[in-house]
């Protein structure tokens, strides 16, 4: 039951020996994801363990370079490690054209199928991958292109039956299945068992929102509310914030101002100018703002607990 | 009068952790080349400590992931660093379309002037780039899309006076410059001095053959005869040798051919299939054909002195 981010990368446009392009991984219940695929992902998806094999989808935020220009290698990689099994790519248009253009410049032929799903970057809410455990939805960004987020929550789990009661009253597989789709039973002496007494969820569904490239928004602050964990894009510090509007990009006390709105439980900086020698000014800033901040590093792996709490770990 | 080559990346498609895409940086008299640029040259030009803006023109052999998709970004990188001054790309064709259609899709506006030398690979010895120092050269290679490696050569250097006569016969600045630009001169008493005897060349032209991708070829061996330094491509070992061929590749052992047959002196390995856990066996092979082999590795930096010794040194 695992749901865990790993940041393969926290850099800006213009990387620095020890930030890479932006890039992560989200792993909900052992079903790989990678968001956005910055230049050089192929080679931080090795540094830190993860087989390119095992990503079921690709979610592209935007076609800017620093989100983008890793996946070419990627795709042909997976493809010289024998992937069969096909693979989807979630981007706003014209990513399937300019793949397309790409793969005609340069032969590739892919041994696998891949499926391009275009997204409109402007409406929010709207699903674009659901599983049996999860669901991915679009969160509208402002950027200077079309630049869509990505809402990662788990659907609510099925009831469990507490085994106390499995185990005291002796039910049998007819009765908990019954409990388990929400049905009242009875007990073989004929009094009744509620569902309401009998059962019980796992866990509360997880979420994670992954805010890339955008000046701060109200409408991403209504997409993400409660999110258990919001990465937002703090390219700048507050005393930038002219750059950052020029640009297209937020600050970090923005970024906490956002996640202060938007009541998520921890929020996680990224996508750092390299301007910024260290980045703990960045942090403090929006800590005025937000104290569950946490600053975003190249190899940093977030767990969202089964409880909720956050496993923060770096390697 | 430096010449020097960095090796960036060593791997072939497939990168491993220690070996990142093929991309060399020649330094000829403090005029900086990158050849070839792998995804990640960006990174490994900040690691290595090259700054990117010395660059002063860039040749791509072919139109291969492994060899041009560090392109991308570097470009965009050169312009955030405020480059202004104008850079080429020496490339076969159609890069020109290629990079076209791709700054089409990311709206990539240059601040500097680029400009695109498109070359015939399949042409030996055709001038692609000269200076006052040294010419760059073709040599047709052998592989599955045309691609063209390239040879680096110093032009012969002026004549320098001995500077025993220049002070022992007090030779005036005319006498000097006489003498310099190939004419006898004649001492104050009216003895002849002539050129042979008062002036030498402070060195021999020296050499970088580049040499890609490509299957054994008696072309290449033609091309790069005599040169100081010729890197071959050497993907597999010779086992592998059926797979090489389908592949249009050459083993470490046909690179040593090539290395003996055009007697050059000194003769770099690279390009190595991610199958390869250690490279040993590849240099062991190599060298029972060509005793003068070098491993290239990620931060090799070879540099051919003035008397055409070669110095070694992993950074």
């Amino acid at each position: 039951m695992t749901f865990q981010v790993t940041i393969l990368g926290c850099s800006s446009a213009r990387p620095t020996l020890a930030r890479h392009h932006t890039a992560h991984v989200l792993n909900v219940h052992e079903q790989f994801f990678l968001i956005d695929c910055g230049e050089g992902t192929q080679y931080q998806l090795l540094r830190y363990g993860i087989n390119p094999l095992k990503i079921n989808a690709v979610f592209i935020s935007h076609l800017h370079g620093d989100h983008v220009y890793g996946i070419f290698g990627l795709l042909s990689t997976m493809a010289m490690m024998g992937r069969q099994r096909g693979l989807t790519i979630v981007a706003p248009r014209p990513f399937g054209e300019m793949l397309g253009s790409h793969f005609g410049f340069f032969a590739v032929e892919l041994p696998y199928p891949l499926e391009i799903k275009e997204v409109d970057a402007r409406e929010a809410g709207v699903e674009v991958w659901g599983s049996r455990v999860f669901t991915v939805t679009t969160i509208p960004l402002r950027h200077r292109v079309p630049c869509c987020g990505y809402l990662f929550r788990e659907r609510e789990p099925g009831l469990n039956v507490h085994r106390h009661l499995v185990e005291g009253y002796g039910l049998d597989p007819e009765q908990i299945a019954a409990l388990k789709q929400g049905r009242d039973t009875c007990l073989a002496n004929g009094v009744p068992l509620t569902v309401a007494e009998a059962t019980y969820r796992p866990y509360e569904p997880r979420s994670y929102a992954y805010c890339s490239d955008t000046t701060p928004s109200g409408k991403v602050a209504d997409s993400v509310r409660g999110a258990d964990l919001l990465y937002h894009e703090s390219t700048y510090l507050h005393q930038d914030k002219a750059l950052a509007e020029k640009t297209g990009h937020s600050t970090a006390l923005q970024a906490a101002r956002i996640a202060r709105k938007a009541d998520v439980r921890h929020l996680v900086l990224g996508h750092y100018s390299a301007r910024y020698k260290t980045l703990d000014p960045l942090l403090e800033e929006a800590r005025t703002e937000f104290s569950d901040t946490i600053l975003g590093h190249d190899g940093l792996v977030l767990t969202v607990e089964k409880d909720h709490a956050l496993k923060i770990v770096q390697i």
